[in-house]
């Protein structure tokens, strides 16, 4: 157990809550996107969905715990950012690499023990909400997020509102197609990015961990990425794209260098020739700082549930 | 000269302009979404800005002449939907097909002559506002709507929104890359679903007008717009593409196959997998319904200007 504990105003704050397949990480998040407090625990695998619930709410306890009475009574929220697939906007999770939650219901159980509003989103559109609100994105309207790691996800800000789509899956970068004949995905499509360019595609390419990659493989996952980025660039008309990661910041300045030359040569339109790609700003902070966000988010959906119009 | 009349009500009306490169056309678009009156001509070529501009007002007075003092008063706003590109979401615009027209300031020009508010978007655009507000889309919150015609371009509505992006020139599909190593496209880049799949491309492909293609011509370019498509489904959780213009409508059926067959093989996540790829639904009253779309939707911006939080 790690624990990290800075001084609490007397803001209201958001309770910040990554679930990973590594690790379950919880902070509070202020109200002008500051972490405070930190606590994080290894992810419990072979345990069932209760087990592992009781992990998390027990992690949430300790983080208030250590804020006492005043740090509890100030937490309004919790925005939760969690791996991928979900249904009914993070009604209920099945996180690909946390096989114990299959269909759980964890926004509903988060309310019942917090007993604050509670709101769910993928961990990449989190990443998406942080970057915007005070990362290397912040006051742009329009921009692109991603991680490149074991799989490849995604979050879009555009017009100054993250996109949510259908069933709240918007952003989802990695099954953007790359390679027409290109390799079998999980997905069951042939050449999608996350087939072509994911931590868990280069070990299989290359039959090595994705760390002991060549340049020659490096450059090629930056281009894979720059040619995503420049479909999305010329679809959208958005002229940023942040991209964090193990495997794309483990890779650092040739990944980027190739990102953004194959960006220069395939969005050549007027308003996306000067589209760049560069790394994430929040660094380890980025996941909780992205939950904050999630939560506050949600408090602002409760307060203005102004129906969208087309027109 | 067209002209076409029928009876007007005493609700307000939005002047609609399509500005195309064949021919200028303009109506008047009721609250509901109702076209009433529609008037047409060539679009004058080899012809000055101005007298571009003369001859567009000189439609718009013919038009409102035939409504007489009441049907001018029920004029409320103006909407256009018009090639681009344009700068500033509409405040100037240089559409590829009309020379005449460069950094053409044709927002100001209109309010000026109409005395009404005008909003002017791309004419796709206009296609996927029109298409969800009484077309094939309607009640339908996440769609794609495109023409595949003499280019090829795109407006998306998702989250209940049309995407504008940064220089408001979201939905541009034409650009998407659907063949790495394909052919230049005039953007500058290679492989772009308008370097495929456009009428232009074709005739340049086949040495022959896009109307005389082969079935197998016909099947390809329905399966790079499904390409196009399912990337499109997969990235925005979006579950409908509607297709108009005069190469996918003039293909019919052995497009719409196509296309289908590859979105079935290419989108198959849970969210994408029952994505449907279908023609348009308003038929040749598409482009001015959209404009009036276009319109409305200005009128609604002014009233209701609160800032948008990313959050």
């Amino acid at each position: 157990m790690c624990c990290r504990v800075t001084l609490v105003s007397s803001m209201e704050f958001c309770l910040a809550l990554d679930v990973g397949g590594t690790k379950l990480a919880a902070g509070m998040v202020s109200e002008d996107g500051h972490l405070v407090g930190e606590v994080h625990v290894p992810t419990p695998h072979d345990v069932g969905r209760e087990e592992l619930f009781a992990a998390t709410t027990a992690l949430l306890d300790q983080l208030l715990a250590r804020f006492g009475d005043a740090g509890h009574r100030s937490v309004v929220a919790c925005g939760v950012g969690c791996g991928g697939p979900m249904v009914g906007h993070g009604d209920t999770v099945s996180p690909l690499n946390i096989p114990a939650w299959r269909g759980f219901p964890l926004r509903e159980r988060l309310e019942s023990h917090t007993g604050v509003p509670v709101a769910v989103d993928n961990d990449a559109k989190a990443l998406a909400l942080g970057e915007g609100w005070v990362g290397t994105a912040s006051g742009c309207r329009d921009f692109l997020a991603m991680v490149v790691s074991t799989g490849i996800g995604g979050g879009i800000v555009l017009d100054g509102h993250l996109l949510d789509g259908s069933a709240g899956n918007a952003g989802h970068i990695g099954h953007l197609m790359v390679e027409p004949d290109g390799r079998l995905c999980a997905c069951g499509a042939y050449g999608c990015l996350e087939a072509e360019a994911s931590g868990t595609a280069i070990a299989a390419i290359t039959g090595a961990p994705p760390s002991e990659a060549s340049v020659t493989v490096i450059e090629r996952t930056g281009r894979l990425v720059g040619r995503a980025v420049a479909s999305v660039a010329n679809l959208l008309d958005l002229p940023l794209a942040l991209v964090g990661g193990s495997v794309a910041l483990g890779y650092g300045a040739p990944f980027f260098a190739a990102a953004n030359a194959e960006v220069q040569k395939r969005a050549r339109l007027e308003f996306s020739a000067s589209t760049q790609v560069l790394p994430v700003g929040l660094g380890s902070s980025a996941p909780l700082v992205g939950a904050g966000a999630v939560g506050w988010r949600g408090i602002d959906r409760l307060t203005d549930r102004s129906s969208a119009s087309i027109r």
